[in-house]
């Protein structure tokens, strides 16, 4: 029988009776099972995986646990953000309950952000609470959306508006497998990275300055990217694990960034989510130094920096256009981060030097809307 | 603008930060909308509610809101089991997005357990999590699904297997509106108040046999029972809310009666939960007495009580009957209260004793039902 790797990064989550540990480094996917059988002795293991990464990477894993004499069970849904919907959901579910895993038993999402936000809401509801393990398989998720305990589904009314705040057991980040994605995938996941020196890490997006082709090339830059955008996630989740604080930080750029997906239909063709991201952590900077927050070199930096690996990070980068502000403006009305009619964003006195501005007057934000896309 | 009422009884569920009141008492529902407009300032209504329930209670609460100038609106879905499934719930969080419910809003379930239920699991997974009001309107519900937080649906797999853990912050109960229930729809949540009694308050029981007409008829004694049933459930919710103890005391009748709710098709004509509960507390303690935990007079004195009232007792009862031991027992098995492959029930070894067995004999379970079945 394999035994587990020692990774080369280990980052813990401070959650108290839900603490868990981040593993981080190359060669992990192999020793999954094994690391698994020894941290959940006994329990029978669902995973959901998509038709994309789970011929990739699952058999690896499943004959990790077979060999520590774990039954498991393969999940597969199709890849792709039209995943995160009500009847993938229901099938998911009802999968688990037809292969009889119950409560005590273990779900791991093998994937990325799509998978885990779907099976960690799965396991979030099937008998009122399943156990899960994230084994995210892309950048993004690995730094983001794995780490944390938000898991859901869309809505025709916007991203992520149903759900559930369910923690995992454990995660495991394989920095190997990020090999087998795209350039643009991996930009996307980068728009994360770059996000946590954007919020309150100046040291951290300055060292991304100088060694971002590092962490694309991967080796030990990539793992430290990845462990230190972690624990950057892994401090603010465990300051205010339901979002009532301060981890609204996170959603730099995510204002803007959720109403671009959504008016561009969530067309992966057109934009992904970091994608999005990065455009929405451009406008958050612009739109700070625009209501004189900020220095007007600052958004010029960041947007400097975004453009180098490639993100793109004006409205005019969207391939078919973000329509127009009034849409645009809808689309932030429903975002969930509306508190009480009043609109809430991320601004920015600088780099790393992001805080929460609630009452934001929503005729300014229209305004700016309006002249980003006159591209002006 | 209406004042509310002083309940009759107030029972606090002690629960830390989560911790709410349960309001017990006649003529509730007039002032649930001054009430509600006191605890949660400046929210918004969602009033979910049923078909049947909506035309009789919803306009009164509505006109308390709005006298108090709270937004209210109501969402109707159709009466019935069959409405705790995944396209409803789909349809509710769909309405509720689409009437801009916030996450500081409130849903309000009004009605019975059914509603309860399906609005609770709503609330707890529109933006991962908005408040919620219990408003009750069947004797079921007050006495046992609006307390505790416990929300869900049914599976085609078996009942309340996908759920969430979402616990109200408010729970009014009018024990007027009772009044408006069926006979055998009071008898059925009946049957969760004598479940009290038996589970480990001899006391109650005791004082059931002499005052249950009293119960059935309203006033003072309906307040008391409701009232006592409320604490008893409050005080098991507080020490254990996940169900990970003794929590599962709750389930005396429930592992039997879910199984003959499944094998029924959850048909309502045949069979509804109450009357399952009866005949599964009735089975609980003939099982007990076969297996030389109590006396045999016990489930003598126990099968007495519930027929005096009216509720059924055996197998035979059930219209149609109730099937094969081994199809009860595959139903038995996909009950989420099976830990590990071993099987679950709560015992008893006399009236106001009953404790949770674990690792009970499944050839047991299913000699006796067969022998339940034939009649022996």
């Amino acid at each position: 029988m394999m035994t587990a790797v020692e990774p080369a990064e280990r980052v813990a989550v401070a959650l108290g009776a839900r603490a868990y540990d981040i593993l981080i480094g190359p060669g992990l996917v192999a020793s999954a099972g094994a690391e698994i059988a020894r941290r959940f002795p006994g329990r029978a293991v669902g995973i959901v995986t998509d038709a994309t990464v789970g011929p990739l990477h699952a058999p690896a894993v499943e004959a990790g646990l077979e060999a520590a004499g774990i039954r498991a069970v393969r999940i597969t849904v199709p890849a792709g953000e039209a995943t995160k919907r009500f009847a993938m959901l229901e099938e998911v579910v009802d999968q688990i309950l037809a292969h009889r895993l119950e409560r005590g038993d273990l779900i791991l999402a093998l994937g990325g952000g799509v998978v885990g936000d779907l099976a960690g809401f799965a396991a979030a509801i099937v008998r009122r609470g399943m156990a899960f393990v994230q084994m995210p398989t892309s950048l993004l998720a690995q730094v983001d959306s794995s780490v944390g305990g938000k898991t859901g589904i869309n809505s025709r009314h916007g991203k992520n508006l149903i759900g559930a705040f369910h923690q995992p057991g454990l995660v495991i980040a394989d920095t190997d497998v990020l090999d087998t994605l795209s350039t643009r995938e991996f930009r996307a996941g980068y728009a994360e990275v770059a996000k946590y020196g954007l919020i309150d890490d100046p040291g951290f997006f300055a060292w991304l300055e100088a060694n971002w082709r590092g962490v694309f090339q991967g080796g030990r830059d990539r793992v430290q990217a990845i462990a230190t955008s972690c624990r950057a996630k892994a401090a603010v989740v465990a300051r205010d694990e339901t979002e009532t604080g301060d981890r609204a930080l996170l959603n730099l750029g995510h204002t803007f960034g959720h109403a671009l997906e959504a008016v561009t239909g969530y067309d992966s063709a057109r934009l992904v989510h970091g994608e999005a991201v990065a455009i929405g952590m451009a406008q958050a900077f612009r739109f700070s130094a625009r209501l004189g927050l900020c220095d007007a070199q600052v958004p010029v930096r960041v947007e400097a920096h975004l453009k180098a690996v490639g993100l793109p990070t004006r409205l005019a980068d969207i391939p078919g256009g973000a329509g127009e502000a009034g849409t645009l403006m809808a689309a932030i009305g429903q975002d969930k981060k509306v508190a009480r009619g009043r609109l809430t964003f991320i601004l920015a006195r600088g780099v790393g030097e992001s805080f929460i501005a609630r009452d934001v007057d929503a005729a300014g934000v229209e305004a700016f809307l309006a002249d980003e896309l006159a591209g002006r």
